[in-house]
């Protein structure tokens, strides 16, 4: 099986990676707009061969695209017009809606599968990667029935060789929960690292004191702008949404604590504890 | 060396547990309002006797008061007025500037030395205690010139048994710099664990999509109210002060995910990974 690959980074590198250490057949071309990332790709084993995006995708069977997710709607879209009739083309985006809609009207539809991993870790680039990335984790298909059957069953085959869960889900309904549990973490951490990097500028050795729950807190402070800009903007009207009542949580919170009000702020923590048995189902299913 | 450990959660009975792996002539009586925690300490080792507070203090060497901070200034006042002459009283707690206030004019303030360990997790109890909780991590010891150097000598020598790197900071400037490296980034992590299980009301299931990312930036959302909102409580103009610029950071963020300006988003995440710097730095020194 001849697999491209376009989007040689963290995702990209790992799907590939990840498959051919399961699989003995495949092939994997690599395309990336970066020579650079090209030559590491290469150098470390995610392609066999580097490629240019027109020609790898018209000799391969499966298509993945794994660039940021601005891009992923006319990658898909040039896809569908040269690949093979048997061929199928996937993205890993982390928006879906927007991408779904965008892709809709093309005449060969049926052979776009829209996929989302939840699975990644704070760093970017080929280097990156690694073959177990999406090993156990949960792979989100998105409006499948738009999908042909067999396109499904090839992608679902893929997936599960790679070890992953997969679920189904509107393109519409993704987007508006990833916003709470995925994009609005990021930015949560973004903000804290660049609120406590400005107050370095007057207080230096201010991280002297920093310990590992601030680096648990704004790890994801250090994922790749490239990635995370046009994940915002496509999915700007869920995650504003969800940064408004984040923001009006926080403004609680400094009320009480502003108010000496012990007795509300213990009642806030409190509720935030119940978390834990989220976190539990979460490190079960991993 | 006759220790009395008040306070037998994490803290406290991880610093038990460490200075007995590192010395065999220390016995230590565990005290704590808790018949369930002193029951489980002795079971699991922490203390090798339950002891009330008043007695306990009374014969020991080396006292630690490793309680919620809105009880340490009076238990310290109390332990004073009750030690021997060459005992030395310590404190554990994450603020540092009212404690000192508050004992401050105590005839024998000079036996009490305030430290703060950058240490811990987001567990609680003393069942959540490990020997190694101290090992590397940075003791902070505010206001030095307070304490009688002979009180300073046995006390610098118990963390460096504990293999513990010691520095030195007023009380003020220690308060005012946690705030912002570790006060703040527990505040926006119970509150991150809060809006996403409010929403949770409304859309079930969101957290099958909430992985390793999420995870890591709402843990510290497990920790333990009973300590965390008096700590809120004394540190509260810092960690207002902290908490405002968070806020605000969060609103320029949301302004410029709602105008999808892409090249402002980019560029704040761009200087946000400049954390990347920091977490380095905090990694190497554990």
């Amino acid at each position: 099986m001849n697999i491209c690959v376009t989007g040689l980074g963290l995702l990209g590198g790992s799907f590939a990676l990840g498959i051919k250490s399961k699989r003995k057949d495949v092939r994997i071309t690599g395309v990336d707009i970066s020579i650079e990332n090209r030559a590491t790709a290469q150098r470390i084993g995610i392609a066999d061969e580097p490629g240019e995006f027109e020609s790898a995708v018209a000799k391969s069977d499966f298509v993945v695209i794994a660039t940021p997710v601005s891009s992923v709607a006319e990658l898909v879209r040039k896809a569908l017009d040269r690949i093979k009739e048997s061929a199928v083309v996937i993205d890993l985006g982390s928006t879906k809606g927007l991408i779904c809609q965008e892709v809709a009207g093309h005449p060969r539809r049926g052979r776009y599968v829209a996929a989302h991993p939840i699975a990644g870790t704070e760093n970017s680039g080929p280097e990156s990667a690694f073959p177990t990335l999406l090993s156990h984790k949960m792979m989100i298909i998105c409006d499948r029935e738009k999908s042909d059957p067999e396109a499904l069953r090839v992608t679902e085959e893929i997936f599960k060789d790679l070890e992953m869960k997969i679920s189904y889900m509107a393109s519409a309904e993704h987007d508006r929960h990833i916003a709470w549990v995925s994009h609005l973490s990021h930015i949560s951490s973004f903000a804290l690292g660049s609120t406590v990097l400005d107050k370095e500028k007057d207080e230096r050795n201010i991280f002297n004191m920093a310990g590992s729950g601030f680096s648990s807190t704004v790890r994801l402070a250090k994922s790749s702008p490239d990635m995370w800009a046009p994940i915002f903007s496509q999915n700007s009207r869920n995650v504003s949404e969800a940064l408004d009542a984040y923001i009006k949580k926080l403004q609680l919170f400094k009320k009480i604590i502003d108010e000496n009000d012990e007795i509300s702020s213990h009642n806030l923590m409190k509720e935030a504890n119940e978390i834990r048995r989220i976190l539990t189902g979460i490190l079960k299913s991993e």
